[in-house]
């Protein structure tokens, strides 16, 4: 049985690489991994503007104006934020600036309007100010040449509007990993049917198509094999046009066995079967055809860790993303917890901040048939394989969900 | 001025209930707000089943069995996930089950394999069990009846998992808000255009057409009004067809005059224009025919502030969102931060978690142009407007974007 920490490795050893990368509509950019490192091929702003409403004069003009000491100075023009800009300040003339107005040629600082007084084309200015006062620099927030955005972030609104201000209309990002997400047992049925003694309907396929979608993937609905090795080989096979395929089974133990052995039948490459965990102790994965197959267990909550522990990094590695790993935090601990030494548990927890630091619960009953358990999560509480009891009031390691 | 709390009390009270639920389909719902509380209407699971793979028996048949005292019983039958489950056990019977296949009617207990032998028919038992060993029961995971996800939260892949494991295939949650984006100043210039002095990109339509999506609403491009009274007036009215309107200005100061007469011509009740703030303090706030407007500042950044600190706050009111609240914590932070008594500041910062507990630092100059602060940043430090100085190494709030 191999641990989590080497499963995880044998896991990202079998992503070699990415997909490859194309082109995309700004408007379609926000949840992307960008695939380029993005230098500005402009100064932003693009040029020297005025950061009040005032006048765009020559400060040494104005040298000596004070509120007992007005200076007179020709009104040359008006400059406004996208208005004619034809106007030039010379020697006893300004220019009435708005802000955001690009500085005239020959201005060298603003004086706020507070301290002028206008009439009849003339304006007294009553304040002298330094060179370069209440001027903004083209440039000051990204310099002609600069790194922007670096490839392997995760594109939001801050870097859409960058990338619009730059006058980007489109970037370079990962292709998303399309995963066959194929459901196994013949206790499945459809979500429509009724209920029967003995029949469980088909959660996984949805939960699993959620998570895909929530971790950057194109999800690939490759319906219910049942258990024969007929029908698990056709959908197995028709799943090879994915990227990823993640299997998930029913309850049985020997429904395992049939998914491997066809798998192997296939050319799958074996890496691991049973990891050291729980939930999800059951987890088989391999390449096929240089692609990820995960067998992950069939039960609803150890479906959708194994989905966590296992799927999502490696999605996240196929998409070249540096920023997609959860947020690990420490928090105080509200109840005893009690494990098994050689299993490393994933508890489905709330977390909350509370008095200056986090604090931790479990959402009660944690079986692995327990869905209910997952869905008050918004973390999850990781003990070490090497302890056994964790202590209400203890610290905790916490990952957080979405 | 108001204070940020008065705008946001003003921004909410304006926000008059919700806009009103319609039926989505399972695969459609992830990331909206559900709009009815559900209940089970079954048992989850729906049977009895054995947790182990093994003999399904009557426990009082096999009372004194051991690894010495072998107890015989007649194999009725098996029972497999999906399988046929006729058979029942009566007395001196047992029939083989797998895990997760119900409990055949008669038996009241499950023997793991490993403590049986099996051959022609009969199966010898080497261990006694407790009535109801090794048997899951039916409701387990959530009874008949039980409210299982509230109105008000956001469906992630857990909820969804569950709402098909319960059979439902559609859920009712609220309309998303239609929110017109509409920006505005003779400056602007489309992203694919050459720029020139005095002109500045459209960014703001972009980042606030991602900071839409992110939120939970329908952003509708309302292109860009010039700064005429005519053009506002004709773009602002085209705008009253959807359910909140977001204007952005340019960085004069009289186009904001503009806005407000103009909108105020158009029947808008104004509840505040400017907001004890930085970035953003210029922030006009109104309704119009109900409908919330809100006429943020032109600044990259402070559009983006005003954003997130009003207009997403109203959007989720009116989707009747519980859970929208952006997460709230302390950290230490790494700088001393210089700020102004009277204004609230939002300061762009980067905030991680080391050795416990949470620190943060600034991204750099926060001029309310730099939307490069807001690229850097992953978060906001709050400084309150009763203050003036941060000390490195004091606590500070800080809230998570995204």
């Amino acid at each position: 049985m191999i641990s989590v920490d080497g499963a995880l490795k044998a896991v990202l050893g079998a992503v070699k690489g990415t997909l490859g990368t194309e082109d995309v509509h700004i408007l379609d950019l926000p949840g992307r991994v960008l695939a380029e490192d993005i230098y500005s091929r402009c100064d932003i702003p693009s040029f020297d503007y005025s950061a009040m409403d005032g006048y765009a004069v020559r400060s040494s003009d104005i040298k000596g104006a004070s509120g007992d000491n007005g200076i007179r100075l020709e009104v040359a023009g008006e400059f406004r934020a996208g208005g004619d800009i034809s106007a030039k300040v010379s020697e006893g003339r300004a220019v009435r600036i708005m802000t955001g107005a690009p500085i005239p040629q020959g201005a060298d600082a603003v004086v706020m309007v507070e301290n002028t007084k206008a009439a009849g084309g003339i304006v007294e200015v009553f304040e002298e100010v330094e060179r370069g006062e209440n001027i903004r620099l083209a440039g000051e927030d990204i310099r002609n040449g600069d790194l922007v955005l670096g490839n392997g972030i995760i594109l939001n609104s801050a870097h859409i509007g960058i990338l619009a201000s730059m006058g980007l209309s489109s970037a370079r990002v990962s292709k998303m990993p399309r995963v066959a997400i194929l459901a196994t047992g013949d206790e499945v049925i459809a979500i429509e049917d009724e209920i029967n003694p003995g029949k469980v309907r088909n959660s996984n396929a949805y939960s699993l198509y959620v998570q895909v979608k929530e971790s950057g993937g194109i999800p690939v609905n490759k319906g219910v094999a049942r258990d024969s090795r007929e029908s698990l080989r056709d959908a197995l096979k028709s799943c090879l046009d994915c990227d990823i395929i993640v299997a998930s089974g029913g309850v049985s133990m020997g429904e395992y066995d049939y998914v491997k052995d066809v798998m192997k039948e296939l050319g799958m490459d074996e890496k691991f079967w049973k990891v050291a965990m729980r939930p999800g102790k059951p987890n088989l994965f391999g390449t096929i055809a240089g692609k990820p197959f995960f067998g992950l267990p069939g039960n609803p909550v150890s479906t959708m860790i194994g989905f966590e522990v296992f799927v999502r990094p490696a999605m996240m590695k196929m998409t070249g993303c540096r920023v997609g790993e959860r947020k690990e935090v420490e928090a105080l601990l509200e109840e005893d917890i009690k494990t098994k030494k050689g299993l490393r548990f994933f508890i489905r927890a709330r977390t909350r901040w509370n008095n200056g630091g986090y604090v931790t619960k479990t959402t009660g009953p944690q079986g692995s048939g327990m869905l209910s358990s997952m869905v008050k999560a918004n973390s999850l509480i990781i003990v070490h394989e090497d302890i056994d009891t964790v202590k209400k009031g203890s610290k905790v390691k916490v990952r957080f969900l979405g």
